[in-house]
């Protein structure tokens, strides 16, 4: 039985991948009376005069709204809120499993912006964070920007943050790998949408100075017609030199490229045209912009995927549990570039001297260390940004 | 410690009631291609091809929104969304503790109606069922209204059907025990908020023609003034005789009083006005409308409070569980008035002619047969109303 129909099967017999349980016995009446009426009475009134308190006695302590529209899930696209629901709630069993958070799936029934942003205003009193899910661009820009803005909790669109924070922490140790220095290198970034964007513009907060985006038609520039605000915004980061052209000219001597775009678009040419022990991200999926022994055979040092059945796979399972925690943690209002970058750093530094290789530069993500140290990371982020 | 104090300490410990757990371990990267990328794009497909699959592969089989506005909570009045956290954790605590359905909080920073509906349809795809929970008359009766107008999935306002269906299993036990006919009963309902239209209602529904309906000012007839369009329309099946005047003049002669009002109105002089062996549920909270020593001491044979420190408490907890897991089994899309009646029905049956006195017209809460005998019930009128 392939994959796919073994998940179909067990997806049947779990009829739903996560379940909402209490986390006391409920055996009698006084049980009944300290977690339920009369007595749940208190801890209201103790909120209602000082709101702080759900932190201490509710779950907004401890969980996460994993908010979507289905408009861009997987690599199916638009499927819709309903369809969507089997990602959302793989991603809240993640949460917990791997970051002891807890999380709720909410598919939600409109592809408006101005509608998705207040109906997750009008949830937010009693989350701790927002996780923006498979939710289509340009869109996902706006929205998140307005949440952040209009609340005080974190929104955190993974799709866009949790993928540039697990490239990041691979470019470090790729980096580290083969003696570069980031202000030098020269990275190409390709695909132009969520997760590109959001990847070059960590790059460049983490201290790369020479990154560029591309798209299907060629590298962003001043001459680049038709770009969105978001890629526009881009031009005043990235590609300072407004070179003009095609990916396979972006790449002519780069020593980083980063796919997230589509299958087959990078060639063995392309990598052979970079400058010495190049470093590939390939992450289109289930295919990749190049498989790994074509893009090792054209001369790449280090390669990573999307996929769990090459090395260095990209899994954001490394990055969203951890965040959340550590932002929950230290009640951070928003999650800042200062704690991705401090996630990134932390997931990099779990890789040793000994262990880092071509075929090691990110954490294994069953790694039981690795939601405390970015979870970590995290929290003293945002408690020293407060001067705690 | 008393309860208040003990429930503070508890709610700080435990920091949230309620937790989000996966139902299979994530133990390896097979079990994560399983469980999430790449396994789960199929059953998205299968789901994307066919919605009515949802039910099969996710937690909508099984799962309710416990939807307020924190306008009307417990004896709290007009708290707000998120210090009714407490309250609606409880409540989905219970959901998963006495009837297996699975159930998350949702406390919406709104109390207009229109937002409050138009929230709850963008909610709705991954919920099987949605339970409206303290939101205050008479908004409570249009939102419910038109949720189930817009929406193929229940929707049901516990507050007020929840004890509606808990009042009346006791009162047809009540009954049986005095030899009493609905038929040629006269029963007062004090207090016309949501729980008392609804009381008055399902009554109604169940066979009693003799049912009068009071608030502060009296007896709702046509002379009284300033009633809501729900009060409005209860005349057309309560009152039939158009009586007017007060609770008391409402209680000379009566069968059954029925209280959702405040504390100490109903005085031992209205009980012993009453006809011989009456039945009196007084059910303010902490704080009955009569207390039962009082009622027994004025003749009353029956007595039943909200509070679990007396005998015949009406608990909702009886009832809500069982309705929603019979619903979600059968499907239903909506909690009809004979899925109520049935339900009171078989609470009423699982008291026992040897148990059944005076001190027992309901069943225990924590009677493990109840949530199944309200499942059952629910499921087969159900299931029945669709020819199956």
């Amino acid at each position: 039985m392939g994959i796919a129909e073994e998940s179909l099967a067990r997806h049947g017999e779990w009829g739903g991948k996560i379940e909402v349980t209490p986390k006391m016995a409920i055996a009698d009446g006084h049980d009944l009376a300290i977690a339920y009426t009369p007595g749940v009475a208190e801890p209201c009134r103790a909120i209602a005069a000082d709101p702080e308190r759900a932190y201490d006695y509710t779950l907004k302590r401890s969980t996460v709204a994993v908010v979507t529209d289905g408009s861009a899930v997987l690599g199916l696209g638009n499927i819709g809120p309903l369809a969507a629901l089997p990602v959302m709630e793989g991603k809240a069993a993640l949460f917990k499993a791997f970051g002891g958070v807890d999380a709720f799936p909410l598919c939600l029934d409109t592809q408006d912006v101005d509608e998705i942003v207040e109906t997750c205003i009008r949830l937010a009193p009693a989350f701790g964070g927002i996780n923006l899910e498979d939710i289509a661009a340009p869109r996902c820009f706006e929205i998140e920007e307005r949440l952040n803005d209009a609340l005080d909790i974190p929104v955190f669109h993974d799709d866009q943050h949790g993928t540039a924070i697990v490239v990041l922490s691979g470019v470090i140790n790729a980096l580290r790998l083969t003696g570069r220095d980031a202000a030098t290198c020269r990275v190409v970034v390709n695909g132009a949408g969520s997760a590109g964007i959001a990847i070059a513009k960590l790059l460049v907060s983490y201290g790369f100075s020479h990154v560029a985006l591309c798209d299907v038609r060629g590298i962003l520039s001043s001459a680049y017609e038709g770009m969105n605000d978001a890629q526009r915004a881009m031009l005043a980061v990235t590609n300072l030199e407004d070179a003009q052209g095609t990916l396979a000219d972006a790449m002519a001597g780069a020593d980083v490229v980063i796919g997230v775009s589509a299958p087959g678009v990078i060639s063995a040419a392309m990598v052979a045209s970079m400058a010495p022990d190049p470093i590939v991200f390939a992450m289109a999926n289930p295919t990749p912009e190049i498989f790994p022994d074509e893009a090792r055979a054209a001369g790449a040092r280090v390669v990573g995927t999307g996929r769990s059945d090459f090395p260095n796979q990209v899994n954001n399972v490394i990055a969203f549990p951890g965040i959340f925690r550590g932002a929950l943690e230290a009640r951070a209002e928003r999650i800042t570039e200062e704690m991705k970058l401090a996630a990134a750093e932390a997931l990099a530094a779990l890789v040793s001297d000994e262990e880092l290789s071509e075929d090691r530069v990110m954490p294994d993500p069953f790694d039981p260390r690795v939601a405390d140290a970015v979870a970590g990371a995290v929290r003293e982020r945002a408690l020293a940004a407060r001067g705690r």
